[in-house]
């Protein structure tokens, strides 16, 4: 294969500059914007079937009970009015719903970059890149553990991304650096490499504490600044079937308690955690996640929270997960009723089950981030990078993700339908007439440089001049690609005072030990 | 790379047995089914919208003009009241809405095996194998000119997938036929190698005449027979912008005499044959559309027809046409959505600009099966095989692609969003209880077999088994996929008569030299 040879466009301005040009140098992106999803969305389920659902989750509710690992938890939805027995809960549903009813329908987050701010509701739809897999794969260096340093190869493409909202969790797991710690060198590395909304693991009281304070400080708030509107945010997964653990519930209450979103993401597997039938698992997956958002709703009225669905199916035979299925797509479109239905923001993901970047990972990733869209999701989780289930992150499946985040970008640009006088150009027709082309016409002249999606990854040459370049596939050009991101990368500016206030927060904190271990 | 050993099952019953099963041995899949499309479409365009682009169509039509390079529909235009200028027709709006408003919204087409009938309407979803591309590509043998038996390989494939609906034009082009008899030989194979709904190319009065006749006696059928229910389609292309050809209205001037359906394809690259903007570019596909569908409502009154869709954009660097795009997805909808407003059945295509089967192509593919999805489309053109902006059938693109059409039929399969009391499953989720597992619940066992999709290309295995059988890609899977399918093939029954009077036909024509070569 020869080496490719893209245009690269020169770069103007220094460091400063970087936040408002639509681009770096090694690929021509579209602008950084919150996109406005304006499709109708897809629902399968009838009006019955919404009370269905609905009732199905308020009956475990009441009648089954979700266990509760915590007993500040417990203590608190006691107090509430909840029954309890031993660590089981009931929330009748008069409660439940207005716990929820206490949720606002949207809110914005706002990272360190204001101009990064996110709408989580609305009409908006945002992307994350891939969260947690513990292992990175690329075509040079194959599967292996995650380390740190790939961790910040990762949080590079993050940035670098303008269709990438906000930096999620680690991609991937950097074992290299010892638990009791990570969370303060990751988050260090976030919060300087990247400047877009940046994610909490709740993983107990001391990680959710350190990692809040570096959002703060790396935000330059004070304490009443950052306690006044969102600034981060964490995911908590329940333990399904029924089960709410102890670390997760723990940070989610210290995130509320300061005005932080929580999204409840249920990691629901029809057939193993969750009933074989797609309303069963749906309805399991709510009444977790509602379960909740309602205890941080009595905690702090009016907190932010989203409901998350990770609803898919297994391979009957093996018990593997598969992603990206029919299945998977009508429980996420599904989720999306039952989230507008109860005034709830959702999170759905790009996902799949395949090994490599290959035709079945885009099929399968394309499916679900299409059923993102169809469902009306807010939040898209791992909407790049993602492969096998989520144990891998791979660079070369990051870059054909965003090809395609790009894509689902523009798919919303309303000059697409838009259907004026002049964009029918009745004149333009008139003008070229009988068999000439339009190459040449005024009307396409003037529209001719951003009429179209240019894509910056994809080869659309004729099958010869793609072969006399090398006979690339995509995965090879996604593979040269990221490298010259990471070449080329800058990270965004960061003031000097800020950054030793940061350095020295974690350089204490690593004195003291860091977190414990042994939750 | 190892051999892969697949599960192959065994079969029973003879060759008349076949048409009643699920699948050959090969693979498992799934059953022959008219897809009932039951999402509601997804229209970018508001009421205004609509009435915008059909004033566009109108005014193209009535002060424009259509160019009509065939004497005998000017002639019969003329007649009709529509004003000619040389080659140039003038249609009022009244007249087409009239002729327009004379086209079924659904018809029947039915082929030599009855159970292979479709719908053309309505909500109905078919596919159909990629056509007319004039080379062939796949992992063995590279890029090469359309042949014969790579022809009957297609045939095959197409033949062997449930999920195929209809036979469409030639994949490839055998170009080691002479033209003057390469449709005798083509639609002989078609006609016995498979038993779906055969394609006739639309190209002048012989071939036209001697493929309705071959599907005449290949369905055993009299001539008032075959007149009195739609028994194959063709398709004709606009010469966009404004241009329709001698051979291809000949040809469907002849079809609709007989009753039989013509599909009007305007193939407008937005930019390049059509303006730039996409609006523009659906309303003069739709003129061109339109005026034929007039013109053959004038002279059949209520013969079949459909509305179809080649609307997408070029690379404005290169010129190159560009597929599966935003701008492709929105022009399909948008189009759907006029379909619905003059009545009309719909067709769109599966198509990509990749060169080869790898990530780009199948995120294309599935932007544009989706798209079809989305905008209602009755009959998808090239869901299978396509590669090269149609200038490439490939089996391994066919075989991948297959495996997305079988998810779109189970993703319509209504028990994906059932809700009744007994799929919501409270009692199971109530046996299983808290942390539990569902493998083995009653609710699982009696649903696990069909519960969900089956893939027979997708490998869900994890990595490191998926590494230990040869780390294989999806295409070179799709390749050993084809190839056994190839080994396994047996051609549907036919009875010995009619296949002697097929051979008998197909002799005398060449005897008589075929078709003319001049057109």
């Amino acid at each position: 294969m020869t080496a490719e040879t893209p245009t690269r466009r020169r770069r103007t301005g220094g460091r400063k500059g970087h936040a408002d040009r639509a681009g770096y140098a090694a690929i021509d992106q579209m602008p950084w914007r919150l996109i406005r999803n304006t499709d109708r969305p897809t629902e399968p389920l009838d009006e019955d079937g919404v009370q269905a659902i609905h009732r199905g989750a308020m009956h475990i509710l009441g009648q089954i009970g979700i266990e509760f690992l915590n007993e500040e938890a417990r203590r608190i939805l006691g107090r509430a009015g909840c029954r309890i027995e031993g660590e089981n809960v009931f929330m009748d549903e008069s409660f439940v719903m207005e716990m929820v009813g206490h949720a606002p329908a949207s809110f914005t987050i706002t990272p360190r970059n204001p101009e990064r701010q996110l709408i989580i509701g609305e009409n908006v739809l945002t992307f994350g890149n891939v969260s947690s897999p513990p292992n990175a794969w690329d075509l040079e260096r194959g599967k292996r553990s995650g380390d740190f340093e790939t961790y910040k190869e990762f949080l590079k493409l993050t940035q670098y991304f303008n269709c990438i909202h906000f930096a999620g969790g680690y991609a991937p797991e950097p074992i290299d650096i010892h638990p009791s710690v990570r969370h303060l060198d990751c988050l260090y590395e976030k919060l300087t490499l990247t400047d877009k909304v940046a994610h909490a693991y709740s993983l107990g009281a001391e990680r959710v504490e350190d990692v809040m304070e570096m959002v703060r400080i790396a935000g330059g708030l004070t304490h009443a600044e950052f306690d006044a509107t969102p600034r981060m945010y964490t995911n908590i997964n329940s333990v399904s079937p029924l089960k709410h653990d102890h670390p997760m519930l723990d940070g989610a209450m210290r995130m509320a308690r300061r005005g932080q979103p929580t999204v409840v993401t249920p990691f629901t597997l029809a057939g193993a955690m969750a009933p074989v039938t797609m309303s069963g698992a749906a309805a399991l997956s709510l009444a977790e996640g509602l379960a909740a958002i309602a205890l941080l709703q009595y905690i702090n009225p009016g907190c932010p929270v989203a409901i998350g669905t990770f609803t898919s199916n297994v391979d009957m035979k093996s018990g593997a997960p598969a992603f990206g299925t029919p299945e998977y797509m009508r429980a996420t479109q599904m989720t999306g009723q039952m989230a507008r239905f109860y005034g709830l923001p959702m999170r759905s993901s790009g996902v799949c089950a395949a090994n490599v970047p290959d035709g079945q990972a885009m099929w399968e990733t394309s499916q679900s981030l299409w059923a993102a869209v169809q469902s009306g999701t807010n939040m898209v989780y791992h909407a790049a990078g993602w492969l096998e289930g989520g144990l891998i992150a791979s660079p070369e499946k990051f870059v054909m993700d965003c090809e395609i985040l790009q894509q689902i970008q523009r798919y919303f640009e309303p000059a697409l339908w838009a259907t004026t006088e002049d964009e029918i150009g009745l004149d333009a027709i008139r003008e070229v007439g009988h068999g000439g082309h339009y190459f040449g016409c005024a009307h396409t002249q003037a529209r001719y440089q951003t009429a179209f999606y240019q894509p910056f990854l994809s080869d659309w040459r004729n099958f010869e001049a793609w072969q006399l370049d090398g006979s690339v596939w995509t995965a090879e050009r996604a593979h040269r690609t990221y490298k010259r991101i990471l070449d080329e990368f800058e990270a965004p500016p960061m003031d000097d005072a800020i950054r030793d206030e940061l350095q020295a927060f974690v350089a204490r904190r690593k004195e003291e030990g860091g977190a414990p271990t042994d939750f």
